[in-house]
């Protein structure tokens, strides 16, 4: 079968790898519907992150069951089902926490998750599931082709920004900023919007990115940065600040604009990964009562209250996907998404 | 009348003053029955932060109003009234959010008050308290001499101890770990405890402290710092590290403390004033969900929820001050602070 593998930076090719076999018992085969390539794809792909040796790479995507272990119960051959962006059981103390991307037994796609061996990457035709009863959710009856952009999402970008709103206590009438402008702020939007927000901020400067996030319920856009973006986001705002700031990308820049455009006793929400790990300025976050929460975020426990939400098209997460593109394209796929050219690209066998 | 002066590290003295004049129309005077000394007040008199010039120091304190100006409403002379560390108007976007700390035109005992004018420091006969309708809590009906330390608890460290279990989301069941055993560590014990925390956890070194902390609570006493403090909490929490963990010291080794003994998902509250600016390693915070919240405690807010337990003696934070001296010892009450005497001391004019 076909599977995306990573040689080096810039490297990426479709490879013929061996179809993967059930072997724990716990573990089923999926055959893959749709995957895609995650901002955080870009980083190996860039050389940010080394590629010490050659490895599967993909790590969002939805399929139908093919097979199962002898151990698993919550998912049987012909489900559709969604896969987060990691693996977990669903069952350690931890995933009882609603912290499944800490799972004590779980692990990573591309990866060894521990006593479960090799998890494939996304990116290709078949995947074996370890863990299946923790990591797959089911989407019950049959799945028309149009949802599955949006089933899509639920597997990384949009769990990952509701992520962020529910980290930073959105609630009811709140003024929202949105720091970052790909899938996952988006995504943010969308997120900030479902939980009652009154005032979304976004903040972006690329025009199409902008529609879309007054598509999702952001009421303004600023495109300014630095003390410019905080002022602008004062301007609207009372002077003060918004209540709740969602950190969408994970630089220095980015957690800087967001703890200064959050006003006294505010939270930010953050899950872009820290790219390079920026520490925080603790005395002015103690001197404003400006709060940090957030981390990688546990979606697979976002599935079943999104889901509901996505199917019946209240919320449209699957529009952040402007290309997509057959799995024998995946090189383009990395190309396109590094040099700004989409936003996000869904991949079909 | 008499009160205390900084003039430079270690160099407190009771001086003559002159008895300060209502001046705003939005003023009271009131007459100290107690004040104390403050951990942060240590700052100064160890010269960690310098004096430049001799000026009024003192920022907790209980009295009796002794006059008001003509627009105050809230409060009336013979009231027994708490200051809380600092001045707000009550009325302000920033109050009305919960957050009076940062008063849009309140500020600090011992400087300029914007356009209040000079308030006065608190460890004095008496204080002109700018914008006293919002910024004194009136005690109701008599107050019995053995009250006057609880209450005085409520102008700093009680209140700062519950924005700690506050912040960082105590509820019901929790498992909580405090990191600090001084007096705000021990009330923070107390609002644990109070806001249904089932275990909690006191890192504390000190004799008598973790006898008072297991007398408000504390299940359990951890003497360990650093890895080992963090094996222990851990060996106490099955494996993951607390639920919450509440820091009231301030400096980057207690902050550490209390980011590693945080479970996956769970959250710091923080209250102990940054004393150098630690800065907060943000990969390890995102790679396990640990969120951090608190800052500078509006205790005022926290006045009316907390006073009836105070009163009734369900909780008795009064008991952190094992040391009462009169005013006229002043300088003998910040030496035995300083040399860890005495963990909070009571003045009485």
């Amino acid at each position: 079968m076909l599977a995306t593998v990573i040689h080096a930076a810039r490297d990426i090719r479709l490879e013929d790898v061996p179809r993967p076999q059930l072997s724990t018992g716990r573990d089923a085969i999926v055959r893959v519907v749709a995957s895609c390539v995650c901002g955080s794809d870009l980083w190996p792909y860039r050389g940010v992150t080394p590629t010490k040796a050659p490895h599967r790479i993909g790590h969002e995507f939805v399929g139908v069951v093919d097979s199962v272990g002898e151990q698993v119960s919550a998912v049987k051959p012909g489900d559709f089902v969604i896969a987060p962006f990691y693996v977990c059981d669903g069952t350690c103390v931890n995933c009882r926490n609603g912290v499944s991307t800490s799972c004590l037994n779980g692990g990573w796609w591309g990866g060894e998750v521990r006593e479960e061996g090799f998890a494939d990457g996304g990116q290709g035709e078949y995947v074996r599931v370890p863990l299946a009863d923790g990591t797959l959710a089911v989407v019950p009856g049959p799945v028309a082709d149009e949802e599955i952009p949006g089933l899509l999402t639920l597997s990384d970008v949009m769990g990952t920004g509701h992520h962020a709103a529910v980290s930073a206590g959105v609630e009811a009438g709140d003024t929202v900023a949105v720091v970052g402008d790909g899938a996952v702020g988006l995504c943010a939007i969308i997120a900030a919007k479902r939980l009652g927000a009154a005032t979304i901020i976004a903040m972006s400067r690329h025009p199409q990115r902008q529609a879309l996030a007054r598509e999702f319920g952001a009421s303004h856009v600023v495109e300014a940065r630095g003390d410019e973006g905080v002022a602008a986001v004062q301007a609207l705002t009372g002077g003060i600040g918004a209540d709740r700031v969602l950190e969408c990308v994970g630089t220095r820049e980015s957690m800087d604009q967001a703890l200064r455009s959050t006003r006294p006793g505010g939270m930010v929400g953050y899950v872009g990964v820290p790219n390079g790990g920026p520490e925080l300025p603790v005395r002015p976050m103690f001197n404003r009562n400006v709060g940090v929460n957030g981390g990688v975020a546990p979606v697979r426990g976002y599935v079943e209250e999104l889901l509901p939400d996505v199917r019946s098209g209240a919320i449209r997460p699957g529009l952040v996907f402007d290309l997509e593109l057959p799995l024998t394209a995946v090189a383009e796929a990395y190309a396109a998404m590094d040099e700004r050219r989409a936003t996000k690209v869904m991949l079909r066998p």
